[in-house]
């Protein structure tokens, strides 16, 4: 696929940000305390108490002069992660965002549940949980980079599986990217993506791994504006059985994945997010709903790790998803 | 300043993002502790040791397929807060990035110093210091949008400054950008925002408030790559005495103030800070550099607020930067 323009370019109209969902809070009658804020400095009192705001989603977006879609693309990233996932590839490649810009659609990027520029959340004050951490050896190993134990502190002593389209190279410069994980959200959190959905209008949605369910979710909630949904590696769907899904009878689904899920392994991470998300893509179709199921290896793409949109092979993946939205979806 | 192009678009190359400098760290022997997580559900055993990467800085750029300028412009933001500042404002209108980007510079911003997509180190295993969090009141009174007393949780009781040129019915909008804040960088920090100078080669840096001193250093550490710094509010400037002014002497430096700094009230905040950027700024001069002071009540913009950049005169002070550059500096 070309850009739009001759020269490589695309004709923007403008871009920045803003904010929505959320709300305010006022914490009241926590105790004060010390807290270290750098050597040679005295502690300084901290005292908690007062307004702020929280539970808001970041959106940055890119509005094409001429979109040849009416409909935004909105892309939702993981647990972990931050709209940066669907940026430029950590070897340097242009992401996701600017292909599916190249494509026609203005492209509204989200930071949300406690990461990136959606800020997070004193705990245990306001959060109650903390954020978790993962390390390297952890993302290698749950994203499917290389086996378990083939990670090492030295790149140069690491064993990826031999065919992973995973730019290797750049794996700490991908790590860069990921940052502090609240491991749950809630309903506060869903009511901030469908405030997203709602003030953009009608929309296509495009969501990885821990947003797939808020995908899920925000189209059964608002089947008049998500007019479709690209889940890459859902962290599982809803039960079939509480969904009204004569909802989404016109609403296409996508669902991606990519290779080595290691579904039949005891112990495996991905076996019931695969499964749940199978049992709702199988009943929105016997309900006459559209949903498109595509195991990459089945369609000849081996070795796609869990971050499909930096993968070497991301382009193509983005090619196949601008596809199925022409085929697909009536802007 | 018009728009770039006469139906208010800009031609763009490529836009995107990427890390540059931080560290690979191992963290070995820390005590395993339980987490809550949710709840409902057992706490998580957290074994915090394993590899990290810690100190990026990030950065998103857009390219103009045709910049009018060949010094991209490098945007730091301040304490508390990310490249956002530089988006679109709180009230909606087109930011600094736009407007320098229309005014023909390739545009990066950089969230750093563990706010935003930089992400943020566990402490205190990682970072000795914790963040801290501003409250909205502390934001209101520290950031001059109202006098102390004149914030409320309420808006409708709020009592900014009558001419007062912050937005603020979007207030609690601005709020939601503000991040955890880490009190204090240091030379890792300086040397990501330099390794960022290196990466992109000759450019402008512009920077807000406590990127100021970042700023400043940089510009002193690479005289042959930063060709001119533009300091908003900067958090104080290097001690003169301490510098090789003479390596700056072709570096032309713009530094503005806005309104209300209550130079002369006991306890003021912004006195250290003025006056040690003002010594900074005599002695260049007296060296023979070339440095630009702008009080901008001095030149008749009443009641800008630390926010410059989205109040709601900011279109006329990035015309103001804009032509300073233009008559400035050579690229």
């Amino acid at each position: 696929m070309a850009l739009s323009n001759d020269d490589g370019g695309i004709h923007v109209r403008e871009v920045g940000s803003y904010f929505v969902g959320g709300k305010s809070i006022t914490l009241a009658d926590a105790p004060s305390r010390d807290a270290f804020v750098a050597a040679g400095r005295s502690p300084a009192r901290v005292d908690p108490n007062g307004d702020f705001e929280t539970g808001q989603v970041y959106v940055q977006f890119v509005r094409l002069a001429r979109p040849r879609s009416s409909l935004p693309l909105l892309m939702w990233h993981g647990g972990g992660l931050t709209g940066v996932s669907f940026e430029t590839t950590p070897d340097g490649r242009p992401g996701w965002q600017q292909q599916f810009l190249a494509g026609g659609h203005d492209v509204h990027l989200a930071d949300g549940f406690g990461g990136g520029r959606a800020s997070w959340q004193r705990y245990p004050e306001i959060s109650q949980a903390e954020p978790l951490f993962r390390t390297k050896q952890e993302l290698w190993e749950l994203f499917r980079i290389g086996p378990a134990g083939s990670y090492a502190t030295d790149p140069a002593k690491r064993r990826p599986y031999p065919d992973t389209q995973f730019p290797v190279a750049a794996f700490d410069r991908f790590v860069k990217q990921v940052v502090p994980r609240f491991r749950t959200y809630d309903q506060s959190t869903q009511a901030g993506y469908n405030a997203l959905v709602a003030q953009v209008g009608p929309n296509v949605v495009l969501t990885h791994s821990a947003a797939g369910p808020l995908g899920f979710a925000s189209t059964i909630a608002a089947p008049d504006l998500v007019r479709a949904h690209v889940a890459i590696e859902p962290s599982g769907a809803p039960d079939p059985d509480s969904v009204d899904l004569k909802r989404l009878s016109r609403i296409p689904h996508l669902i991606i994945w990519g290779d080595r899920l290691g579904l039949n392994e005891p112990g495996n991470s991905w076996t019931e997010l695969y499964t749940s998300t199978r049992r709702f893509h199988d009943a929105l179709r016997k309900a006459g709903g559209k949903s498109t199921w595509i195991d990459l290896p089945s369609e000849g793409y081996r070795g796609n790790s869990h971050m499909i949109m930096m993968d070497r092979n991301s382009r193509q993946v983005s090619n196949l998803i601008n596809s199925w939205l022409k085929e697909n979806v009536n802007d």
